[in-house]
């Protein structure tokens, strides 16, 4: 559970499968099936007993030390990985010690690099529901894809879905064999990211991304530029070194995305259309600019008409 | 032991006591010594049963990942010892399973940032030996302070120590009531990191360093410049990603350094004078220019006497 103290909001954390054949990426496969009993048994045990034993870990604290290592905290999670299981080291090792396979555990723990990507977007999701209680923001505090469609929501009493077709994503690279035409439109929960300043909004200090973007900096720091043209705020929490410890743009604002066309940029994985074989390739989702319209007449509609 | 392997040459990594009252700053006080005895009795014991399980360790590979997240692995070796850490943890957490205080050592191993420094410098140190077998090179393959002399070394039969007397460290941060008046002059083994492609080498994509600078990016990238411009090449492997990815410059040549008078610049800490009481400030330590001067001198005497 990732709770915002001051907000009184919580979210939970599934605990990452880790990469390859496995359920999230919609592979059902014995393996993929087995991995879930692992994570349930054996690891979920073995991670409970040693945050009990550490106490709250302080996630966007990690998040802005992660940043400062290269993460942007969505396509690359492994220097927050390493923070946190650097904490947790003491705990791990005094950890399930009546248990035979707690080595195995060490083991996925030491080679999922993705582990903080969950708790990431749990701490995102727990803090966009404290925004979601802002009367009349037109801050967005959901945006989600499903593979059909792509939806935001801003605060407000109903808090409704605008949605939109969701796109093919596109600056994409595929794994051998496999194309846009295997591949299914853009899908996931973690695009919550780009909405508290991670992810996109962090990709200038990433040479992970920029490699991703074609190997320059200035390709990432174009990102968080057009991020910072569309967003409400600044961070203070996550700065970002290479800009000279400036903020990461913080809440995307939809009156900015419709004056200006620009809408966040997320970096994903793709999966494939129907045959449940997984992740086929990776690249760059633009969201609708469809779902930012309808949201901002909604917020206009609802404003008008008191 | 770390060996070059394609060199044939080792050299050995003590462990690292962490920061605070330890005998490697000049503190002799009882809990220093207890830190001694807890490194052999305890934090020895766990870590080699963990390499035993684990196999070799890349030391190069790890500082290269270290580069890329930031560290410049001298100053700041966060990362890379994270990353250490990381892949051994399974090893670890099978480790000493029968002792007591086996999470004490992981407690110390959690909470000591320096872990992989003095693994690094072994690495530096021997692969400085392997480079010490190319006769007449004008490479240094030594440079070291001990308090009162500051010393460089060549390639060639005899090795002979060129010195000079050792400087003040300079843009110096002091410890409250310290300052220049109770600061020994430079000294320490860490330098030999500036002549293999990392420290100041590597400062250019270094948050940590750049803050010690005065916090601009560009003030650290200054310091790899001007390594550039003494040094003999540029490493393959060791790569800075906000300069585009360039390999960090390696291999300090005596006869740029008399040639440019730009002399190695050494981040490095500070200690008393003389009371023993540890630590009192950290900066910047400038490498004589005497100690090169006289080194090229020595090898332009010895190959015209031929």
């Amino acid at each position: 559970v990732v709770a915002v103290e001051q907000g009184g909001t919580t979210a939970c954390s599934s605990l990452n499968q880790g990469s390859g054949a496995v359920a999230w990426f919609g592979v059902d496969s014995d393996a993929a099936i087995e991995r879930l009993r692992f994570l349930r048994d054996e690891v979920g045990p073995v991670l409970a007993e040693a945050l009990e034993r550490s106490g709250p870990v302080d996630v966007v604290s990690l998040a802005a030390q992660g940043i400062a290592m290269g993460d942007d905290v969505h396509m690359r999670v492994q220097a927050t990985t390493n923070l946190l299981l650097r904490d947790l080291l003491p705990h791990l090792v005094r950890s399930g010690r009546g248990s035979d396979r707690v080595g195995e555990v060490a083991d996925f723990l030491s080679t999922n690099h993705l582990m903080f990507l969950n708790v990431a977007m749990a701490a995102a999701r727990a803090l966009t529901e404290w925004a979601g209680e802002v009367p009349d923001s037109s801050v967005v505090t959901s945006m989600a894809r499903n593979g059909t469609t792509y939806g935001v929501r801003l605060p407000g009493q109903l808090q409704q879905w605008h949605i939109a077709p969701a796109p093919p994503v596109q600056d994409a690279l595929y794994y051998p064999g496999q194309g846009p035409e295997t591949s299914a439109p853009d899908i996931g929960d973690s695009a919550v990211l780009e909405l508290v300043g991670l992810g996109g909004a962090a990709a200038a200090n990433s040479p992970a991304v920029a490699g991703f973007l074609g190997g320059k900096m200035s390709d990432a720091a174009a990102v968080t530029a057009n991020m910072r043209r569309i967003c409400a705020g600044t961070s203070t929490r996550l700065r970002l070194p290479v800009l000279d410890n400036q903020g990461t743009p913080l809440g995307v604002d939809v009156r900015k995305v419709v004056e200006t066309g620009i809408t966040p940029a997320v970096n994903t994985g793709i999966v494939h259309a129907s045959d449940g074989s997984g992740q086929v390739g990776a690249g760059v989702a633009h969201a609708p600019l469809a779902c930012f319209t309808k949201a901002l007449q909604d917020l206009d509609h609802r404003l008008s008409s008191r």
